[in-house]
């Protein structure tokens, strides 16, 4: 039981490092095609901006037209201002950024690929990347329900609750630790190191990015003359990847919670499913082919008064819909 | 059984009612808060413009505050070009398409809320917005797994084929039927009605929003001139909406050949729960408290060559892990 547990671990483990060293070989492959690409930008935008400032008087057609150049670099991410820019889009740390927005599908979209080998690559990266991302995120959610879900959920049921009110408390236990840890506190973070920002601006970043809306109006680590650049991306990083886990763990606290309130069979959805795996350990309580019915649905049972027949469940789904 | 089978239908036409009502009314907030900004900036940047050009002579310093000013309003979808400020980014339509790509999760940024209140507002919308539009596809593809994967499967295992084959084919048939479908064929319209880009960009475009990553870097119907851009952009809303219904139900049936290859079972990931009460209406097994298995598992039994008992999953979990 305890292999099998570590065994369990060391794969979540396993996938994590391949995980990073995705990011890295993506961020690689990002700085070699798209670096170049953005120099050259960068020059030609610098030559017809002096040469724009040389012509001894300006009329309106001559500065559409370096506006409209102006404004389709700056769409790319390569900005004419003068402060600005000494931040490649694309050195490893911005690179690894954007891979890990491209395989989370949050997407700024502050910076995207210039060049066709680039745009055909991420395609390809996200390709693989983003189920995979998935994978990650599921695996570790699947092992941290039992400590955050499972195990408050029983020990207020011990406490003499009934397995409905404890999952209500519980849920709303775990949004409120949700909120503060993931939304509040980065947020006074980021009002702190991002100079610019409001408190709300701060909160709309937070919530934008772990709901994988990511409308890239706020990135961190992009204002001109930040210090520790590489390290800041890193643990925003780290922060999203984070936080995306606990949104997924929020969802699963919550269509457990549904299930339990009969509510998805109610709606004819795809009922949530008890890692009876992440029980067995504790418990000591081993399967056979034969055997009883594993601990994890004896909360069910007992919400619904019905034997755990294979049958159980569809009709338990006729009562719900009278 | 036919009048439960109808009042499932009923409740997803409701639901999907209700989405396009809730779309609408996030337009009309989103419209109302945000277009009073934008017409304020658009002006404010045109004045200065003007009064850029009546300097006799201009200098980098001159040009420089100018072109922070252009480029942060650019950033939030006000451009400075003559030819571009016809389109407003909080009409009707764009409103709607903005809402759409929050509650989606695609989130483009291609235009973003200006106002505090805009931003609070698109916190609150995403909000309720987000986990709705989730069980909107949620239950519209529940009711497509039958059609689209149950019957197919069946029909496969009816011809001889096993479980396992069967499930692969029809997998492979159904991943060429959605590229054909939603990349591929939008692909050669977006290309012929955006007139810049090209095949590669229109792919790019079709993968990086049904993904939901939204790097807004090509945003259809935002060209100056295009005709009918308000249906337009209703159709690309449609479009978004099916191509994420169709990815999800690639997904789920990945993850339901995955389960019957115990790969799910192996990487102790949930198991793929099958929508037995789909089936039920067609064979007319209506189920009993004490009866036979509903034949939605019968499959899985056959892959597994084991007895449906409660605790069959999680011994059947220990075997594939040796």
């Amino acid at each position: 039981m305890t292999s099998s547990a570590s065994k369990s671990w060391l794969l979540l483990l396993g996938f994590i490092l391949f995980y990073v060293i995705y990011l890295l070989l993506g961020a690689l492959v990002f700085s070699s095609i798209e670096r170049p690409v953005e120099d050259k930008l960068r020059n030609d935008i610098q030559t017809m901006q002096r040469e724009f400032l040389n012509q001894t008087c300006i009329n309106a057609t001559a500065l559409e037209e370096f506006l409209v150049k102006a404004l389709s670099a700056s769409e790319y991410g390569v900005s004419v201002l003068q402060n600005s820019s000494l931040n490649s889009n694309w050195d490893m740390a911005s690179s690894m950024f954007f891979a890990n927005t491209l395989v989370t599908t949050v997407g700024y979209g502050h910076s995207t690929p210039l060049s066709d080998m680039g745009k055909a690559f991420s395609i390809l990266y996200a390709l693989i990347g983003v189920p995979f991302t998935m994978l990650v995120l599921t695996a570790s959610v699947q092992r941290l329900m039992y400590p955050l879900v499972h195990a408050p959920q029983a020990l207020f049921q011990r406490s003499g609750l009934d397995p409905r009110p404890a999952s209500q408390l519980h849920f709303a236990l775990l949004l409120a630790a949700v909120l503060l840890c993931f939304f509040v506190a980065p947020a006074f973070v980021f009002r702190a190191i991002e100079g610019s920002w409001s408190f709300l601006d701060a909160v709309y970043f937070c919530f934008m990015s772990l709901c994988t809306v990511g409308l890239g109006d706020f990135v961190p680590g992009e204002q001109p003359g930040q210090k520790y650049r590489s390290l800041y991306k890193v643990v925003v990083m780290v922060y999203l990847f984070v936080g995306l886990m606990m949104m997924y763990l929020l969802l699963r606290a919550f269509h457990k919670m549904a299930d339990l309130h009969g509510l998805t069979s109610f709606l004819e959805l795809p009922h949530c499913e008890e890692p009876e795996g992440d029980l067995r350990p504790i418990l000591g309580d081993g399967p056979t082919d034969t055997g009883p019915p594993p601990p994890g649905p004896l909360h069910h049972r007992a919400a619904t008064k019905q034997p755990l027949e294979p049958a159980a469940q569809p009709s338990y789904n006729t009562i719900s819909k009278g």
